[in-house]
């Protein structure tokens, strides 16, 4: 299977003129200039990813990919593999924290699966695309085969595409597979040259026991992959089948104009692995939390990302991004909907 | 013109036995526990304060509270005194921030007018109860009279009341009176003991200058007023009609048992002579962000207040609060509608 193009092209750069436009207006309303903090930025960025002064998120489309990892097996996690599968029936049958909050928010909700070890029915709102019952273990092997990784990125560019079809404004990727802070930690050290003790933390829910173990383990994966820092090659041997799917949706969602709003800990690192490969895909990037896992912290950083929100999540599924949506709204809504000084008749700052 | 019952008589306490029913429902949901993070104990907050384990905060209102300030003889605000009246206009007009917020989330807005300096006409949606054209200024003089306090508290417990007669779940109380942030630091400095240095902030955009002026003021209003911290001395003396009547209002809500969702620098200093009136009605208050105006941080410590959110807004109006509204209403939606990992058929953590 061929890479999909938004892999290999640079996507278009935002509208600076609409930034313009949009930073001006946000002097007029009747606020002491600056004074909604972030919001005003907020704004000023969609107006530049909208193409437009007067910015929407919406039709919204959240997506999330769930897959399996063979790294499991080295005992990384806290759940049982099982629960990969079980979690996208839950997110068919609405029960899951990411449908509860699309129904919420009125976001239309994808489930894509990619391939888990335990059985998934066929489910209203799920779409199979199954690459493997599990990524290898990358403790012993590369995790992904070379098909597997275009596979992988395709799926997340069909969702790109789907979302751009369906006149949708905002994406926000989710992720679901039991393992896939393991494979989230080790792409960020071989992408970023930074040492697991840095980037591994507890997940669901490991004591300090598993955090070490699951250090040792992305510390075998790393020494086996070497430093080989292509964002191909590192997807193809840390990587997860839902983590380079979020990869091709961030990139095929950059290529297709769709602002994305970027989750926490494995959305960010499968961020950090699109912006290596296409630096020009960060600017469609909008970042909602910062999360409890440790990791996502230098993530953070190094992408030069201010997140939203600092709440402590660290659930995954696309679930902080679906609770930040309400600020990228309340921000267009203010924009677009506040009057001027003049308008109201408003008197400006003192000897002004 | 008497105190109100709810200045005068410890609030309710909220259901330990609701809160205990909803933290352990938190464990059995669909997701590793903990990882929503503070959204977890939002939603056992409001299972207490609602006194039901599945909490809601609608229908929510929100009532900006407007009245000038003598102060602004000393030259303390970066805008004239005429904008408090010209914004009572633009919030009845729906061009003001508040305005837009409340449309976009479907909560019912009034604004009280208190007293200001510019006219402002009969319009739809304003309550005018004019206590004055404005306080005097403190720096010389009591800010209120004895009557005047009464005034305005009885003002804010009306709004309370008429809060509990709609069935609102949550209140938001928002501010707007040029000159505001002076009174506020002046509040928090007497009731705390800190130096003005310590809690004056540039409010609508002051210069260094500027900011050095407001200080030796709140210095003059606080020798003038002495070592009293007893709250009904400090509030006639220091405060402003519009802070007051939150100050009221608060205590109101506490006393008909509706949470209150406190904006932010303004709003918080009312809500500290609420609680030094009546300790019991901190329980009442969640907090929606931390204000860029630097004197908040002392008075959210000194409430044990953790906000929500944190994006450099200083606006007032309530807009703060307006912005944190959906994290309360996610918090509840998460709570009440997802599955639990029976009814879901999902494992739990590995060995339990």
């Amino acid at each position: 299977m061929a890479l999909p193009q938004s892999w290999l092209a640079p996507p278009p750069a935002p509208s600076a003129e609409h930034a313009a436009l949009a930073a001006a207006r946000q002097q007029v309303l009747t606020k002491p200039p600056g004074s909604l903090g972030q919001l005003e930025q907020l704004a000023i960025t969609l107006a530049a990813l909208n193409g437009t002064d007067r910015p929407t998120v919406d039709p919204v489309r959240m997506v999330v990919f769930a897959g399996d990892h063979g790294v499991c097996a080295e005992g990384v996690s806290a759940f049982p593999q099982e629960v990969t599968a079980q979690m996208v029936a839950n997110f068919a049958g609405g029960g899951a924290a990411i449908s509860v909050m699309a129904r919420e928010l009125g976001a239309s909700l994808e489930v894509v699966n990619l391939g888990t070890v335990g059985e998934v029915p066929m489910l209203p709102g799920v779409i199979h695309q199954i690459i493997g019952p599990s990524t290898a273990n990358m403790a012993e092997t590369p995790a992904l085969g070379p098909g597997q990784v275009a596979a992988a990125l395709t799926s997340g560019d069909q969702a790109a595409e789907r979302s751009a079809n369906a006149g949708c404004r905002l994406f926000i990727g989710g992720d679901m597979g039991i393992g896939n802070t393991t494979s989230a930690a080790a792409l960020a050290c071989a992408l970023l040259g930074l040492p697991p003790e840095k980037l591994v933390g507890p997940g669901t829910g490991l004591d300090s026991q598993g955090v070490a173990r699951k250090t040792r383990v992305v510390s075998k994966a790393l020494a086996r992959h070497g430093d080989d820092r292509n964002a191909l090659s590192v997807l193809t041997s840390l990587g997860g089948f839902e983590i380079a799917a979020l990869t091709g949706a961030i990139l095929g969602c950059a290529a297709r104009k769709i602002p994305v709003l970027v989750d926490g800990f494995i959305v960010s690192a499968a961020a950090l692995v699109a912006v290596k490969q296409q630096p020009g895909a960060r600017d469609w990037l909008m970042f909602a939390h910062r999360s409890a896992e440790p990791g996502h912290d230098a993530v953070l950083e190094a992408l030069d990302a201010t997140p939203l929100l600092d709440l402590g999540m660290r659930l995954g599924e696309g679930s902080g991004a679906a609770v930040a949506l309400p600020l990228l709204r309340a921000a267009c809504a203010l924009h677009n909907n506040m009057a001027s000084f003049a308008d109201a008749g408003v008197s400006g700052k003192s000897g002004e």
